[in-house]
């Protein structure tokens, strides 16, 4: 199995002029989890692909993921990623800009080395998706304005599908097309991954509140102190209503570590924690029965775990 | 002949969210000369090919170059363009950088429009000329904190043929393709491109300072308050030296009308006023001699026609 990490490594971002490509190297370097390289190596190889044929596609994936991090660090003012500098803050808000827009426009460099053939199937996918993904933080942007009245669960799990499943998802069916699976087999890793992205996000939105600050890797309760509207905020609007809403916006002026302690209690005694748990469990196992439909193999065993991993992680 | 802005208007960007899509709208409605869709649908019928083959990839360059002025007007905090307020002046900052990156993903949408053969001949050369422009706004945003010593005029050559030319260039190249035309053909209209952007590009900085400020549409003398690091400047550095430095960097705390006047002047005399008309001349009639080795017929004198008008332009 290909080493996806040693793969970006050999992606050169050394060249002139320096301020361009220096912040690109730089947000590569910064780790991660290489999930949709990995999941687009992983399709390509479940319908009996080779993985040196899906490489520049997993690659594009990576690139343009990077990129969307560096610039959603810039709209957000976020200090840091990773444990490391954000590029608007290493250098400046125009260095960030260009060096995203080419970082971009290299994602399409690594796309542009497919065959013909298979590049003008992937290539239509790829532009979907990273439309979606604009769209995804558009939204995540305008509810920001919004009351809690005004964003329902269905537009939040509109926005996280847009935001973080897409993503995932055509990873997955870009690695099936490359293998040459049928439309109906696409489909089924489609879905698989809009599923598992979508429980992946409300394991976050859970975490954030419920995780345990040393193995999740960020402070406990970020979304609570910036008043983000997650799956977790959503659904104790939903089950404690006006009322909610009114005990929330009492806690405006509170202590950060005060307001944490009194929503998550609010969050215990209206059921939102086991919402989520029942949510996130609900959703793995819509992402596993999709993985019916597909050969069953090696691959497929990993898929299974991945999900069932993500599901019970705690970071 | 097709009209090109028609075909633009056509573009449909009133769809949800409308935070992301207006934006973008409202970039394409500011009109513009359009010279780059109609390079590219000039060079396909001088080689032969219909127009609507072309069509995809002239929409996208033009979305793309539109993409490019919006977020070089944030970089740059320009306010207006064209006579509007600019994106990020008229929403805010955030939406400019987002609804920039998704008008670089529609030019990506209209360029895999294109025929499977012909995309994979047409996406590496889009992809590279996106990165030459990408190179050439950070090489001019780079010169602004460089000295006159620093940057020689080959430099800013080569800064305005990254920034500048290339699109142009690869326009044709483009048309040319779609049309089939063989590569010696192909190179041929690409560096008449080259030398007509260099001449367009030499022209406006000599419009900047010598222009009509009724036909030039901008205030004469822009480029000379702020110290932009021109044609114009940097020749009279060239020729007047460091006693040139001395006397510009003197003139730093006149009033602007003081300052344009004083720095005329010495282009006058330094003879930089007729240097660049000579350099427009001479590139211009580069341009016109790749036009020797491609077909002749009535594109080929439109084109002829082109580089002479943008020579005598007062616009």
């Amino acid at each position: 199995m290909m080493d996806i990490n040693q793969e970006i490594a050999k992606l050169d971002f050394t060249k002139a002029p320096k301020g361009l490509y220096e912040p690109i190297g730089y947000t590569l370097e910064g780790g991660g989890k290489r999930i949709r390289p990995t999941l687009a190596l992983m399709a390509c190889r479940l319908f009996g692909g080779r993985e040196e044929e899906v490489l520049p596609a997993a690659l594009a994936l990576e690139v343009f993921h990077n990129f969307t991090l560096l610039h959603d660090d810039l709209m957000d003012r976020a200090d840091t990623r990773r444990g490391r500098e954000t590029v608007w803050k290493k250098w400046n808000a125009n260095t960030a800009v260009l060096s995203g827009d080419e970082m971009l426009i290299e994602a399409y460099k690594l796309l542009a080395q497919l065959p013909a053939a298979k590049l003008a199937q992937v290539l239509p996918l790829f532009n979907k998706m990273a439309s979606e993904i604009c769209e995804g933080q558009q939204l995540d942007m305008d509810f920001e304005s919004l009351s809690l009245r005004e964003v329902s669960i269905a537009d939040y799990m509109e926005m996280i599908r847009l935001k973080t499943s897409v993503l995932l998802a055509t990873a997955l069916q870009i690695g099936a097309i490359i293998a040459g699976a049928d439309e109906g087999q696409q489909r089924a890793v489609y879905e698989y991954g809009i599923n598992l992205g979508l429980a992946f996000q409300i394991q976050d939105d859970l975490l954030d509140c419920f995780g345990d600050a040393a193995t999740f890797g960020k402070p406990i309760g970020g979304d609570i102190v910036e008043g983000k509207k997650t799956f977790m905020l959503l659904t104790a609007y939903k089950e404690g209503g006006d009322a909610f809403e009114t005990q929330f916006t009492a806690l405006r002026t509170a202590a950060n570590q005060d307001k944490i302690r009194a929503v998550k209690e609010l969050y215990e005694r209206l059921r939102v924690r086991s919402c989520a748990e029942e949510e996130i469990v609900r959703l793995t196992n819509r992402a596993l029965a999709q993985l019916a439909g597909v050969p069953q193999n090696m691959e497929t065993e990993r898929l299974r775990q991945l999900a069932q991993q993500l599901m019970n992680r705690k970071s």
